[in-house]
């Protein structure tokens, strides 16, 4: 199978802006062929859109805006890991040979339709995630004796490294005692335990080994693939504590890629809730289960960047078509040494973990320079 | 690369009930797993629903509901070609090795919200197709000299056949006379030249070479594939009276397949209107410019049905996201011989026409036994 590289990319700062959702698109596309004007655009193959946004035919709009005649032209919704899917799609495509570059841009609104689920009737009355969060979170203390105070260092770490990343919808920092004392959500929740949807767009442009070797001098190869959808229902969950499609979906790309969690230098994480965060990372074998939130003490004391260097979706924001594409944007840069003040020392390889509606689905790749 | 087949379907009859989306999808999955019994759910790797729906997150219901835990899973969009674009995305995942299986389904309700294209300013206050519908109809009427009874025959030979199909909408035939004295919706168009949105779903399994042939004795092989994507806005056609996607898609498709449109045996073509019928045979090079509908006529006279022998979206209804669909299970029938009355004398190769929005976008995909 021929390899698959991401060439080239482009972002937008996360906000509240009320803009339409084709304008937000192509700004974060714009910028990409600004940064990139080796790349033609008629040599793209492919255009995904990656939202959950209600317009249609999305994809021949950004296309047409864009300047972009594709073969392959579609959206993909798959709630919050929207972005990561259409990534995967984009690789298929190439590696396949019906595609040679694929232009992926994902992009969302603050008022995003994505952030209910109205299907999920084991939600109660309760249709937002702080619901599924709230329980989780309850869960994920009890079984392994957890305090809230230690899962508050999640958005104590997660923000301060936002205020490095020039994106972030938050450009404060808060102290343990700032995130106990924010407003109360629910018993087990607050307030700054939660990420915020936000406006923003996120493109890359991924290629042949061929074409990505032509085009640029450091590509960052996709060498790790895993996905995996248990259900879609919230309680159909086998634990409250772990997250089984995230430890099915890093295996699968661990193994593709033949590394294991150790090799990992560098990961960004799905922190949609604080409690996601030390969850996910005891998930994929970063450590053993209940020693999540250890660990993220651990990096926060010693200012180690290591885990979600952009400020995780709590720091900076979810859009949630753009967050997968968001998050692979960041360990490209890092693995380039080019993610300023955020830089982890040296990474060679760099992990993405994106996931939807209470881990009922997960994404993991691995990308390597 | 290796091969992909189409080793199993369902479908469900298209009609105008109120039913939920969730619920039209699972009926022709549950029929393809209840026609397909050697099929096992656990080696499902992946399931994309095509739909112009807004819910969210319905491959992960689907898979819920049919007992899949998929690694794989999201929805597809492009307007009216959503269907063929699903399929392209699931040959790419097999062809690519990261999926063995995959089970795709479409499914739209008769109030989507697909019919309408709001982003295209070039439609002025009409934003329903019949706008571009009438400007074709014009177009190619003023060009080649056509007459509206011409036409007619279109929709006389399309709801002839869709008769013969259990599961389309009409089951009504109708002569020359009544398609010119049905209500006149502008100056161009009569409501029997339209399809007509509707409620139904249709789903495909589709597997690698080694699977197809492990599960079934007779898979129908995808072995040429065309898409193109011109633009979005319906006046930055270059043509009103060819269709210039379907054209680039079908030269693409033709030569992976490694035949040209006279080895076509039987074939769907997108007839959203009766002017879009004759259009496409000539853009694929089935007949000369102009010499559409003297094409059409010599089938309907003949009562030979290898174009659009299920009845096309005129006489079949057109639920926007299950139709690229139903139009590859019609193709797999006649070419495993088991389209009943509408079936064509022993083809070896059919081809597939879905295209959207004013043929801004057309996917071609040729099949074999």
């Amino acid at each position: 199978m021929s390899k698959v590289g991401i060439i080239g990319y482009g972002i937008t700062p996360f906000t509240k802006k009320d803009q339409k959702i084709e304008s937000v698109l192509l700004d974060s596309a714009r910028q990409l062929f600004r940064n990139n004007s080796q790349i033609n655009r008629e040599d793209v193959d492919a255009v995904l859109v990656s939202t959950n946004n209600n317009s249609k035919y999305l994809s021949p709009i950004l296309s047409e805006m864009t300047g972009i005649q594709p073969k392959i032209s579609h959206s993909v919704e798959s709630l919050c890991n929207s972005g990561t899917n259409s990534i995967v799609s984009a690789y298929s495509y190439i590696a396949s040979g019906l595609a040679n570059m694929v232009l992926v841009t994902g992009a969302e609104r603050y008022d995003s339709p994505g952030q209910i689920l109205q299907w999920d009737n084991s939600r109660g009355e309760f249709k937002h995630p702080i619901f599924w969060a709230s329980i989780f979170t309850k869960s994920y203390k009890r079984e392994f004796s957890i305090s809230d105070e230690q899962l508050a260092i999640v958005s104590v770490k997660n923000h301060k490294q936002a205020k490095e990343n020039p994106n972030a919808l938050s450009n404060k920092t808060y102290t343990v005692d700032d995130v106990m004392n924010s407003k109360k959500l629910t018993e087990d929740l607050r307030l700054l335990d939660c990420s915020r949807p936000c406006t923003g767009s996120a493109s890359i442009i991924m290629a042949s080994e061929e074409k990505a070797k032509q085009l640029t001098d450091e590509p960052i190869w996709i060498t790790g693939i895993g996905q995996k959808t248990t259900s879609a229902g919230f309680t159909k969950n086998t634990s409250f504590s772990t997250m089984e499609s995230t430890k099915l979906a890093s295996q699968t790309a661990l193994e593709m890629s033949k590394k294991n969690s150790k090799d990992i230098d560098v990961a960004e994480i799905h922190d949609a809730f604080s409690v996601c965060e030390p969850m996910a990372l005891e998930s994929m074998g970063f450590t053993a289960e209940g020693k999540g939130t250890d660990m993220v003490n651990e990096l926060h004391s010693t200012n180690n960047f290591k885990i979600n260097p952009r400020g995780g979706l709590i720091g900076t924001g979810h859009p949630l078509g753009a967050t997968g594409i968001a998050q692979t944007i960041e360990i490209v840069q890092q693995l380039q040494s080019n993610a300023g003040k955020r830089q982890v020392d040296d990474p060679n390889v760099g992990l993405v973990h994106n996931m939807s509606a209470a881990a009922t689905s997960s994404t993991v790749l691995v990308l390597e320079k």
